[in-house]
């Protein structure tokens, strides 16, 4: 099995991108990733997209973007693990590479959620859930995860506003992303006071949807010559599933496939818990981030919350999460949230998080979740 | 890289299942595939789907199959890659396993296409077509194939009849094979009189869509004892890509992508064309079948339609095509079409093909296009 390395990234703003379309979002963050790799072709090309079918009315979306990447020719294909598609996509070109059937690899996600109207989202996003016994009972994305989130409350005996910590400090790190969506500090009493959505989530609970698209370039560790420049290796890439809809769960405040994924990832890349410097989570919602800190290690059972009111997840705290802004600040354009969060553990790695640095950052971990933590996608990134 | 052996297919009947969901047909394939490789859990599972989102309101679709077939836990991905996205998600199974990150995979391919109106699913099968440049002006996928045949009649100066052979073989060998959407004999005074779709395109140069689900498991050839039973392996699995729209091609009656992807996977496998026993090409109109056997080399530019009038492509002929009846009469349930064309390949090479038994079957190709030629699949398949 070939070690992987990711020599170049590429990011765009995740905003209402209205004057660009799906390819050209796409490409722009190809061209960036290239360019930083200087490589002008690759072998193949794996692409996080959940929705273009629906919102675009596209799909062959792997063929039309290496298209205009102008990489016609290379192989090319579109991967779905709904919101967790853009680090299913780093990890089918892991695989790929260390296969030895590919020798160089764009892995990319890419969403456009804004072309259309908020119901069409909220209804794209809903696909995400299991259709038949979820999606047709009018549950939304939100209403599921508010279910848990209640649930939790109840069992654990926390206050709404214990989560506000989770929110703050992430749009607290946005301040410093120049392609983060939200650019705006909030107070304890701001979130206090933010619109309702869907009992208990209010609106700074929630991450913003949003256009966006990010791209690494991987290829074997063994083919790069030593430059003198940190290189940074995928020493985890796993993923693992639970059921798709909630009720199916023995226990829905447990993230299964977090759990496993992280435990696989973990193994591979011979660590503890304890070694990972950053945690890029998936904070959709500010209950998920509890979660995953609980089903990864970084918590006690019920204790998430009890971290983020701690500081212990803030850029000098024990497990720095959210570096970047997160889901909740840099945004979550679906497809590709994965790919950001990878694009962000790179720059922590190779010290260019300018004033979101983790200081001697040398292990990160991502977690992407597509649905309810259905099918979650962990990564762990190490310099070397 | 590690070989990789294909131990069991499933295969539902490709019909109008209006009584079976999209996560019923895809277990039933899967639980066939599983019983026939004597497993009952596998790593992971790649699903091969273009419409789900579209048509049934379900992303998450790996995770929800993988769900329902018992499997839950496994990694589970969605693989688009247009009509192509069978044999996508079999060829990023084969990556996985011969990178080490898996020891078993199901890949396999699933499309509900008939739980909606015509209008809709044609106008979901134009998502495989550019959408901005392509489907936007209300070109459907027929009308593209339709282009491309008229321009091959005027440059290569063949009558529409001479197609008509394609269409003919197809039906002939669907008779026997029980999972056949269309069992029908034709002959070429109806072939001759059959109702225009979109000239030069009538109802019997096209295939029918339907539902239907294959599977395929996959595991490490070394990891299987010797047990006497013919052995059936992945010799060459490979994709590239063209220009997504037929007009940004040089040549739009040369399939690019045919050709790039057939030539690598004959360096993988190690042969000619015609060390081809048998050739499961993507016939979803005849002018495909004939581009396909002049891309792969098995004609010469223009004369794919001399092959076909020779007879060569009949179960006796130099190379034999659509052995189970093909696209054209086996049926396109788009994403599953790819997987069945692998699992009809694993029949003839096991020598289980019955009536329509190639002799001494070694070598089979199966060649899966996305697109309007742009995302095209090729496997080589041999016993060992």
């Amino acid at each position: 099995m070939r070690e992987v390395a990711i020599i170049g990234i590429g990011q765009t703003s995740v905003e209402e991108h209205w004057d660009k379309s799906l390819r050209e979002l796409a490409t722009q963050a190809i061209l960036d990733a290239l360019q930083e790799a200087q490589r002008d072709k690759v072998d193949g090309i794996f692409v996080g997209n959940m929705m273009s079918g629906m919102i675009s009315r596209q799909e062959n979306l792997g063929t039309l973007i290496a298209d205009w990447a102008g990489l016609r020719g290379v192989e090319a294909f579109k991967v779905e693990a709904a919101c967790g598609s853009g680090a299913a996509a780093v990890h089918l070109g892991v695989m790929a590479i260390a296969s030895g059937y590919m020798d160089s690899v764009i892995a990319m996600g890419v969403e456009k959620m804004t072309d259309t109207s908020m119901p069409e989202t909220t209804a794209a996003l809903a696909t995400a859930a299991d259709a038949d016994f979820e999606g047709d009972q009018g549950v939304s994305f939100v209403s599921l995860n508010a279910l848990i989130m209640q649930r939790y409350l109840y069992e654990y005996k926390w206050k709404h506003t214990d989560f506000a910590p989770f929110s703050i400090n992430a749009h607290e790190n946005a301040l410093n992303n120049p392609n983060a969506r939200l650019h705006d500090r909030i107070s304890l009493a701001e979130y206090r006071k933010a619109r309702m959505i869907c009992d208990p989530i209010n609106l700074l609970d929630a991450s913003p949807t949003g256009d966006g698209a990010a791209a690494v370039v991987l290829v074997p560790l063994d083919s790069l010559r030593s430059n003198g420049h940190a290189r940074v290796v995928i020493a985890g890439s796993t993923a693992a599933t639970d059921s798709i809809a909630i009720h199916d769960r023995k226990d829905g405040l447990w993230l299964s496939a977090a759990y496993a994924s992280a435990q696989k990832a973990y193994g591979q890349a011979g660590i503890q818990p304890d070694d990972v410097d950053l945690f890029e989570l998936h904070d959709a919602f500010s209950i998920m981030a509890a979660l995953s800190l609980e089903a990864c290690g970084f918590a006690e059972r019920g204790q998430g919350p009890r971290l983020a009111l701690d500081g212990e997840i803030c850029p000098n705290g024990r497990i720095p999460v959210a570096t970047r802004g997160g889901l909740k600040a840099r945004g979550h354009p679906v497809g590709a949230t994965g790919v950001y969060q990878i694009a962000e553990i790179v720059q922590q790695l190779r010290g260019e998080a300018g004033k979101n640095q983790i200081q001697d950052a040398r292990i990160g971990m991502a977690q992407n979740i597509g649905g309810s933590g259905s099918n979650i996608v962990t990564h762990i990134l190490k310099s070397a």
